[in-house]
């Protein structure tokens, strides 16, 4: 009998309980304690209360995982917890990783899909995803710039949606600005554009503009950016990607 | 008084209600009325026993967009469902289309996102999404096949992770096979390829392959094909796209 433990990675949703998953909830209640980053901590002390919960900061992701493997490795039930989904930009493959570097017994793993920020920012904008999109991180932190610059480029001349993460930090105020000039070579300035901060949490903030009047200063690392294609357009207070069909 | 009603356009999530959020579920119990497309329509049957239910056939989603929206204008609190999240190659979309159309009062609308086939996928693959990546529907019933090719080979090039939708039907049986040849172009024949077929539904399919030796005869309109990028790796039964920690 091994003593291996279990690792359930969880998506939490976009912030709001009300988007998570049953799955993810019946995970975390299940478990024998919690980790995670402080912010994400904080979203599930209400959902169970009394639960050991072990947070640490930012930019401490291998840190966080180690330790979620070590208290596997005392036998427990151990949820690591991402806002949306943990299988974008969050800790799935970092998780999986360090599983498959170790030795001996393994803890079982299971990865718990969620709403990731993508989809409940498009919701809060209407239907801007309706046809192929790409998902692109600004952040430079673990990719070399070109090639961030190489996909923006590929996707905008390809017509495709373009949804941008980390659009722009302290670190990098000007990510975001570098990003609108490549995709402006190959769309019109008119292109509607959302932003989403904090989508489905307390303190959402939602704004719709175009591509060539973007208020950059609006955006910060909790903001999702939406540009749309040749075919997205504002409808009412909506911005939507028509997928074709004659209406 | 408006007598126009509400719209709320459900995602369901992949199909297991575990999968469902909270908010989905709340939605589909405040309904007067649910309007659906047959198979999502006997998904929610068991979960809300006794509500009107109105289904219509593959290809009738204008037909049930007006349907909804005719009910709704009767005063009704109406869901009408898509799986996964309705913004993604969902109903969201033409909803809010013929919404900005009407004459009159039109009804509020709602969207709310759920669990889509892509992250549902994903989640059992491991972790292939964890840095860029670009969805692509390979059907070109609404978009020219031209404009289908122009974003894989943009996508391709730039290494970006490619997650396929509707990869193959009776009616184009060899999409799949073209998109890989052009996918191919840019990528090595040993990069990880998964396919999962009805994800978190009762008969699910899981297949671990190579771009170069993909089995076609595998891939229906129900599976969704995640072709990895230059880094996209197997480790242990799961494929993972690392992120760039050091681990």
């Amino acid at each position: 009998m091994s003593n291996s433990g279990r690792i359930m990675v969880v998506g939490l949703g976009p912030g709001d309980p009300a988007y998570m998953t049953y799955r993810a909830r019946e995970a975390l209640m299940s478990s024998d304690v919690i980790v995670g980053y402080k912010t994400y901590i904080d979203l599930v002390r209400e959902i169970v209360p009394g639960k050991p919960l072990v947070s640490s900061g930012m930019r401490r992701e291998v840190d966080r995982a180690r330790e979620a493997l070590g208290l596997a490795g005392e036998g427990k039930a151990v949820s690591i917890i991402s806002s949306g989904d943990p299988g974008v930009y969050g800790m799935a493959g970092l998780v999986l990783e360090l599983v498959a570097a170790m030795d001996g017994d393994a803890p079982e793993v299971e990865i718990i899909p969620g709403v990731t920020a993508i989809l409940a920012a498009a919701a809060r904008l209407g239907a801007p995803l309706m046809h192929d999109f790409a998902v692109i991180s600004l952040s430079d932190l673990l990719t070399p710039w070109a090639k961030i610059e190489d996909r923006l480029e590929a996707a905008a001349r390809s017509d495709m949606v373009i949804v941008l993460y980390n659009p722009r930090s302290k670190g990098r105020p000007d990510h975001l600005e570098k990003a609108c000039e490549i995709i402006s070579r190959f769309r019109q300035e008119s292109t509607p554009v959302g932003l989403v901060r904090n989508a489905m949490r307390g303190d959402e903030e939602r704004t719709l503009c175009q591509l060539g009047q973007l208020p950059y200063e609006k955006v910060d690392m909790l903001t999702v950016v939406v540009v749309g294609n040749s075919q997205t357009r504002n409808i009412g207070d909506w911005i939507v990607t028509p997928r074709g069909y004659r209406v």
